[in-house]
């Protein structure tokens, strides 16, 4: 734990050691253990908490982020008005690019501290409502036949009301087959995380379509040129999200054209102001919009939540997969996330 | 004046008869009274106000704006929180279609109102900062070029910064002589409120540039085809910049290909929440972007103020154009408009 002074919002920071309740595997890999960093901003007798969830796929990891953090203790980057985060944030962007984990870790907390000096919820200072939809899914990630059927046994026995499926495995298709023999009638999305080629996506899209998949997100790499979207838009009978490959306004402007809906995430676009403009970018272009997360504690699921009201899809259960969350924010409740009516994002220590 | 009691939230409203000092002609008309309409939303012992200008070339008459704050009176529209702007807009929206003058004097009020209840100016609520930049630029509209050579005279006199210069008679080019004779060396944008052929408009371009011109407004009709400012623009020499045909965050997405700037006004995107939809669309699309006004009192010209920080350009003299102004609010400061720390708009009356 560090603390430096600077002007008068200071931060502190420390790690938090997230574990899942089934070791979560995606297509880059699989882990049981996650570190999140913890923000605390302090202004007065005030503190306005953060959580950065860094992912090595989108080029950040936990020490990446300490080390930004580190950084900017020593600058005077933070200023001396909570209320001030659109310019803090120019300050954090023209201080470094991209690292948006470690952006939307301070970024929240700023949102926290200024609703707390306001006695208000985030949502309500942006005009926003708690209107508890959509239903957020639920994540089965990748794993053996046996235990995807486990999980989606317990997802169903759970109450859990859509479920996500994770993909780009060698036996995708028999995965869908498992879930399906579970879950034959539940609403269904898949996540290949980048995981396909073209050829693959269009193929795996009308298997998907068979088996009453709502939509496919990110079948494609990061970076896949705007003519492989098009193809497998123009071909895939399922709705095409895109998610890795859009982390702020500008990319969704690029792809509009290409795709059916975007995946936005705080740990992506580096905070809930930026977040906001990807969601009105993507509507602008009559996009579909889902509000998607990393593996996250109660807190960082807490502050995408406060912008729930916009979106299509909700896929926040980053702490429903935790064995350990630390804190209590948002309540599930039968597939809604109900937020608080608590200034700031409304979130405390278990 | 009109009171009815509706849920918590309740509307009173009146016509507010402003004059400027000169005639106001644009290509549509000239005149020196104009007729807006007072917005005060009453909750609980605090009042939100709002003004709506409505433009009959934007389809909406003072009329027009009564007979939809009469009709919402009546219903249960306006709900009992606040803060909840989105939510209330979208019942606006299903209520009827545009009419956004109407609309935005309803949500400048909301955001008054919230802001009141908060403690807090309304800029801060929404993360933004009162970085007073751009600076505004002061109006030249269509008269006699006798007259246009005064105001000329008088503008740079009283101070003004940069002009903007009013276009769509038969005597354009004399009119821009008239000006650059009296101020040669001021930053010049010229609006054509919609009055050019592409050919005019290209032919024109050629000859502003000539005369240091920064851009041109809207030179198009307001439903010109996508392929007449393509054309314009991969001709013109200036930028080109889209304001009547540019009302809603969709719009720009529509034409974010074939223009260079944007003019956002509330009174066009029906409030300042949908002003940050088009300013991040626009943003997203790598356009210029500038904040503008109709003939508005410090009341509207203060709600428009409140997102200065986000764009490059500021034609917000609507009040400075005014020989009675009711209201004071941001206040005009050696070409920039200071916003005051006052909680909701900041606006008092004179």
């Amino acid at each position: 734990m560090k603390t430096t002074r600077i002007s008068h919002i200071t931060l502190e920071f420390e790690l938090m050691e997230l574990k899942t309740a089934h070791p979560f595997g995606i297509s880059y890999g699989s882990a049981a253990a996650h570190k999140n960093i913890l923000v605390k901003l302090h202004y007065k007798d005030l503190v306005g908490l953060g959580e950065a969830s860094p992912a090595s796929y989108h080029n950040e990891t936990p020490d990446t982020v300490q080390a930004l953090y580190h950084q900017w203790q020593g600058e005077e980057i933070f200023g001396d008005d909570p209320f001030a985060i659109a310019e803090t944030m120019r300050r954090l962007d023209q201080s470094v690019a991209a690292n948006n984990s470690a952006k939307a870790g301070i970024e929240m907390a700023m949102h926290d501290l200024a609703g707390k000096l306001a006695g208000k919820p985030t949502y309500k200072l942006l005009g926003l409502s708690a209107l508890s939809q959509p239903i957020t899914d639920f994540t089965i990630g990748i794993d053996s036949l046996e235990m995807i059927e486990k999980k989606t046994h317990e997802a169903v026995e759970a109450g859990y009301k859509v479920l996500k499926v994770k993909q780009g495995t060698a036996y995708d298709k028999e995965i869908i087959a498992r879930v399906r023999k579970v879950a034959p009638n539940m609403p269904l999305r898949v996540d290949a995380n980048s995981a396909w080629t073209p050829k693959q996506a269009i193929a795996m899209a009308k298997f998907l379509f068979e088996h009453n998949v709502q939509f496919i997100e990110q079948p494609l790499p990061k970076h896949a040129p705007i003519a492989d979207w098009q193809l497998v838009r123009d071909q895939s009978p399922l709705p095409i999200f895109a998610d890795e490959s859009i982390s702020r306004s500008t990319d969704v402007a690029r792809l509009a054209g290409v795709i059916d809906g975007v995946v936005v995430k705080l740990q992506k676009t580096g905070g809930l102001l930026e977040a906001l403009k990807v969601i009105h970018v993507a509507r602008a272009h009559c996009l579909q919009i889902m509000f998607g997360c990393m593996i996250e504690s109660s807190l960082g699921v807490t502050a995408a939540a406060q912008l729930q009201s916009l979106v299509d899809h909700l896929d926040l259960d980053g702490a429903l997969l935790l064995a350990n969350d630390p804190y209590v924010g948002a309540r599930y409740d039968d597939g809604y996330l109900r937020l608080q009516d608590l200034p700031g994002l409304g979130v405390v220590p278990r």
